[in-house]
Order: structure tokens, then sequence, then C-alpha cells
């Protein structure tokens, strides 16, 4: 079993905020993170699958093809988006990151073509702080 | 004369739009930047003074007390913050990062103690594009 | 689940050496890190905890307060310290980075607050060496 | 347990191709990577052993040594060369990063001292694309 | 006056090579670059401009129309090529990194909208090793 | 021109202290930098030189040639050692970034070869703070 990882990019809006609580409560719990004007990140994607590499090919899977699936799929909908107000999949969701990575695996691991295994998402906000999901 | 180098961090939320165009315009020329529910970056700034070490203290300037500057007239008034709205020194500005580090320039060099020369600011908006202004 | 990782620094000089040996077999064994009169590093420590989201929050655990946990627990007493002299959970250990990390987890894993779990501690002692533990 | 890591580099020359398939078929599998002139790229090597800290030293296994059989065992073998044509243990290979991987592993577990367990490789083929293997 | 830097990365294979020496003479000058199998690179450069803010964009330059410009007349020359054998601006040159970098301010530079200067390449062959370039 | 630049790794102990002062004193200025029992840093140097190509190399300068010149003349001199303690060229100075960087000039500057000019230095003493120095 071999793990290959593509890294991609986006940049995006969010807020952290629960709309059933007050302004207060909301600046309270999320600081400066529950800015009503918004803030951003460039966040970066680790998308790890796994497999048993191809005989004819020496691939688990190509990663061109894995770049194209994450575009189509995730990045495509994030990229230069707020993802609070933009993103059908965030719909309804608190926008932390722990959120995001669970939406990001929804959207690759139903569309992912059926020769691969979704091993593993590893999601950075920022250069100190990242999340990783693994279904 | 010795260079010495602060980098300091802040993440926010902008977008290009020229309020004296049309949306069709804005999109034209600013394309997914100028998405109008916003977008974000975390920015990477460098500062650096120049001048000749303290005999007394081998310093430069200290690099901690030129944290405290950064800090005090940049990053607390841009962090978390919508930089089209909420940031007295870009008000009227197209948010671009030319803008942004002259506007950041404005602010330091105003502020610096008259023990040292504010000599080049570099502001990252990705990992890939990043300006440096002199003055 | 979701893991959600936080990275701090801290500068930091050490020595490799077994008290019980001579001079000439620490210099055997560990070579220029055996130097008597101490050398550093700059330490970057990547805390990783587990859980899963808070629905109110979205959050496995809020990245700030764990940044404040590793401070009072960690950082505080190695930043810019002398890991064999000054630091009271390495004192009579050998501080090699292996016994620094198992260190840091002692001092975290019971000042954890009930609601997370402390998952995995990945420490860079240069660009080029880690370790990584589980408890 | 404790899992030290050393990260090596090397540069090498590579192309994927299949030697039982047409030009053709090559290049509309591998694309621009099937370049009959080569093309090449800077790799990073981490290795990753497992243990317990020995009581005299602090060691899982000092990481010079370990520098050392990376550079006897794989890099000596793969710096500055050609992939397909100059690696023995990449003879009659295609040579993906999924199959180097592979073949370094094999290097390295073979010529392992005993007081130490190789746990994971992890290789970078480019700051975008790495893979990781078990065994 | 503000300088803005776009960075792009290509992946190619070359050696260090003079062809009126005998192979000795260049192993002796070159070592393992002169390999005649060749080696590779990922190559990171940093194109950067310098002008005025245009007024009604906030640009000295669009970043997007920089990097298309640079894929056009670097990049798609140069990624996943052999740089001794496929590249028309290096023919009868040593591929040294300082000949690569001249060659593609020169493409560049007779390139460039008559709208902005040309200030800068730096071109990483290694991550300890880079040129600059200023025409 | 060519600017052609070689980084290396040097890890230290040092402390920042002025002997004619008391502690209190030294640590009113300093801080936690002033601690007697030290503190140390992975110091990152770039050492540029500049030149045109030699027609028969396409080289300003050797990196490896570069690279041993500052291992005989520099990290020889200040790996894994005590910045205040063992380095001749620091004798009776204050240990500062500034002051380091300085040495390091003086070192390189009176033993580079006559066929290079020595043109800028750049000493990373954290991920935050680095000096440049052009002599």
């Amino acid at each position: 079993m071999v793990y290959i990882t593509r890294i991609e990019h986006f940049n995006a809006a969010h807020k952290l905020f629960n709309p059933s609580w007050s302004k207060e409560k909301n600046e309270e719990v999320f600081g400066k993170c529950a800015n009503e004007n918004w803030h951003g990140h460039n966040f970066n994607l680790h998308v790890t699958v796994k497999g048993e590499p191809n005989p004819n090919t020496g691939f688990v899977f190509d990663a061109k093809r894995l770049s194209i699936i994450i575009k189509e799929y995730v990045t495509d909908l994030l990229d230069h988006k707020n993802l609070n107000v933009e993103v059908p999949f965030l719909k309804d969701k608190i926008c932390s990151i722990e959120n995001l990575v669970i939406g990001i695996w929804k959207q690759l691991v139903q569309n992912m073509p059926t020769d691969v295994v979704l091993h593993r998402l590893k999601l950075y906000e920022t250069d100190k702080i990242y999340v990783e999901y693994f279904g």
C-alpha cells in the first residue's frame, strides 16, 4: 500500500459565528474571528489517497487526475469565495476549519473514482494551525 | 550599516473593486478577486530598518520593540479585519496589495522612533505573490 | 473524529551529556553535541488533539485555548532556557530530543482539559530532524 | 515508543515511460512526464525509525548514524543520477515516485541495524506531491 | 515605485558540460553535475517588475497577466524539458544557473508590455542555491 | 553581473549581555535573551557573491567551492559552539545578530578568492528575524 498526496490552495473569507447566539456571545466565544465584516485565509489542502501501484503505470493514482478532481469538487467551490455565504456544502454550518475539512471530505469521497481510496485530508488555515480528517 | 527585519502576520478579508466602475467592468478587470462577498488571505509582512549597531547593545534596533510598533500601528488595525471596510488608512483606496503596502509604510514611517530609519517593506499576499516598497 | 494541531516555537540551549561517562566517552558518543559550553536550537512543536467538533462552536478545541495551555505548561518553561540546567521536568535526564518530547507530553497530558484528548506531539530540532510521540 | 525522522535530499533526472507501449500511448498516459529527453526534480526524503530511547544516550537512534546509512544505501545511488538508467534497484521498473519509494524502502530495510525499526518513508517529488510508504 | 513579484515553478533535466573539454576535464570541473546521463531540479523563479500603481486598478501590473507572460515565454519552454537539448535560448550555452537566468531575462524583457519595467529575476536551483539578475 | 547565493546552517548558543552593566540592567535591556544560562538558535546564513559568468564554466563562482570557504572560515567556527565564549572573532563583542553578521563578513571578505566579490550576507536568527549586511 502506497499513500500519495496532492497539495492544493484556495483563498477565502469567513467568520466564526453561531446564529443562535447574540453578537456578544459570539464575540466572547470566537474573539476577533467573529468579526461581522469577515476576515480570510490562504488555505492549503493536502489530499491523500492510497492503493497498490498499477504495474503498467507505476501509479497509485495519477497526481494530475487527482488535482483535476480536487479542483472540480473542492477548490472551484471555495477559491476566492465567502465560506459562510457561497458554499452549498457549508450551508447552516459554523465555518470552523473542523467543519470545513469534514465538508471537503464529503465532496471528495462521493466523487472519487472506484480505483482509489481517499485516506486523509490535512488542511492548513494558517502556518500555525491545521486539521486532519480520516472520514 | 546593518539592515534588520522583523516578520509579522495578519489575516484579513478584502475584494478588488473600483466603485466608479460597473459590476461587469470590475469582474472583467479583477476576475474572481472582485467577488462582492469578499475573499481573504494570510498576509506576511517583513519590516526592515537600517542603522549602525549601538555599541552598548549591539542592536540596530531591538526586534521586540520593532514588533510592538508594527503591532500598534499596523497589525492591530489589519488583523482579522475587512480591508475595504474597516481600515482608516485604506479608505477610498482600491485594496490592492500595492496600495496596502504603501498604506502600511505611511503608518510606520510617521510613528518610527528617531533613532532608526525605515528601509523596506515586503508583503506576501500568497505564497506566490509579494510586493516590496522603499517609500 | 477530527485532529487539530497548533504549532508553537521556543529557542533553547542544551548539550548531550551523560554525567556517568568521561568527557572522552561523551565526545565519542555525542560528537560536537557534547560541547561543554552548550549549543542551541529553534525548536518547533506541533501539538495535536482529537475529538468530535462541538455542534455549538464547530470546534474540537479552540486553537487559542490550546496555545495558552502550551504556553503555560511548556514554552514558558523552555523558551530562552538552558534545557539541561533550568527545566524541572528534564532534571537528571539526558537532553536528547526524544527525552524532551516525552517530557513535554507529560507536562501537557496532565494539564489537558477533560473535553479533549492529546493525540500526538511532533518536535523539530532542526529543519532536518524531528521526533513524534503518541504517549 | 518514539519516532525519529531524518530528512535528506537528492537531485535526479527521470521520465515516466512504459517500454511495452508506443510513444503515443506513453504520451497519452504520462503527458509531459514522458518526455524522451528527460526532466528532473529535487527530491526530499524523510526516513522515520522507531524504538524506545536508550537510557544511556537518550537516543532511539543517532540521527547522524541514520544519515550515514541513508547516504550509503540511498542518496549516493540516486543523487545527480538518471533514475531510469543508472539505479540498480529501479532496473526494469517504471520510475514513478511510488516505485521509487518502494525501492528506497527495500534498500534501507535490509541494511538497517538490528537495534532500530524502519517505520515510514515520505518522499517529496515537488512542493505539491509526496508519497508515504510503511513497507 | 512599487515592486511586485510573481513566483513560478518548472522541473527540468540538465548537465553541466563544456563540449570543448574532455570527459575527464568536465568531471574535474563540474563533479557529479557533469553526469552524462543528466540530473534535474525543481526550479523556482521569482519575476519582479516595478512601476507606479495605476489609480484605476491599484495595480503596478496584474499578477495573473504577469503569470501568463512568464508561462508563454519561459515556463512552457522549460517545464519538463532537457535544458541542454530542447531549449532554443540556451543553445550552445553551458547550462549553469547563471546562464539560465540570463536567458530567461532575455526571453522576458523582449516580450514585456510597455507599461511595466522588468526589475529582477531570482532563480532557485535547490533550497540552498539561488541566483539573482538585474539585466 | 550575476549574483549567486549559497545557504548554510549552524546551531549555536549565546546570550545578550553587556559586561559593563549590572545583571538587572542587562535583564531590563535584553529581557529573556540575557539569561545567564544561555539559549540558542538554528542560524541560516545566505552568502551572496557577484561577478560575470566565466565563459568556460558558466559559473560566477562554483557553489561547492563557496560552500567549502564558508565552512572553513565561518561554520566550522560557529556550529555547535557558544558564540560568547568560543568564537575568536566575537571576543569582547556583544553577541547580537548584528555583530555576528559583521564578524562573519570580516571572516569571509579577507579569505575570499580574488576572482569573486562578496556582495551580501543575510542571516536568520529565527523564522521571524533576519539581518542583512553589505560590508
